[in-house]
């Protein structure tokens, strides 16, 4: 069912902060920002090997990703991996008793959902079918 | 400095019942826990792409592992990146401002060392030279 890890979301406080972190600590380059998640989050795009690292900063103070920050602090906030037919993947994965978060939708990178943090071992998990 | 991710830590209550979650739910398998970190965790390795999944069960109640559960829960405790010398790039690492947490010791994949989190964005980093 999974292929490899997509990539890494990672909460940050402040976007162009945390980029310049990574260039210059680790000589790594990421994307420039976009607008996703319904405009409550700019994110960018990290390339290492074959997974990216998602740098995600919330806008304003009603998301999820305000709320994760305030709790948690910066830091991780979900793994993504790459599957093959994400249709046929969450039906596997709710027979083997997972419960779905937030069902099928069009992400950036092609369809993705998440899986309730509940029941997968305090990581929250995302699933994506690539476009190719 | 970086070539990949090597390995995602994450740190589980019970490695038996998260090797068999891995299992059941996204058929991944892992290899047979072993001990580490001077007795205090037992770890399992899951292959997924080119990176790996450590699982990371705590020994005891006195490690650093044992705290971090106790404060945070299950989920994800560090990302490891695969570098060419770790000698070169912790020297890298301090001219960029960084601090060493743990300093270079044996690890099991090889030379390893830990950038002290506080100055990591929430992120606590490990720098493996891994033997070929």
């Amino acid at each position: 069912m999974i292929k490899k890890i997509s990539h890494l979301g990672l909460a940050v406080e402040n976007l162009e902060e945390s980029r310049e972190y990574y260039k210059k600590v680790f000589g790594l380059d990421s994307s420039e920002p976009i607008v996703a998640a319904n405009g409550l989050v700019k994110a960018s795009m990290i390339k290492v090997g074959e997974v990216h690292i998602e740098l995600l900063q919330p806008i304003g103070d009603v998301g999820v990703m305000s709320k994760f920050l305030e709790k948690r602090g910066e830091g991780f906030h979900h793994i993504c991996y790459d599957v093959d037919d994400i249709h046929k993947s969450l039906e596997s994965l709710k027979a083997a008793g997972m419960e779905i978060l937030i069902d099928v939708m069009d992400g950036i990178e092609g369809p993705s959902a998440f899986l309730h943090p509940k029941k997968t071992h305090g990581v929250l998990v995302e699933l994506v079918e690539k476009k190719e």
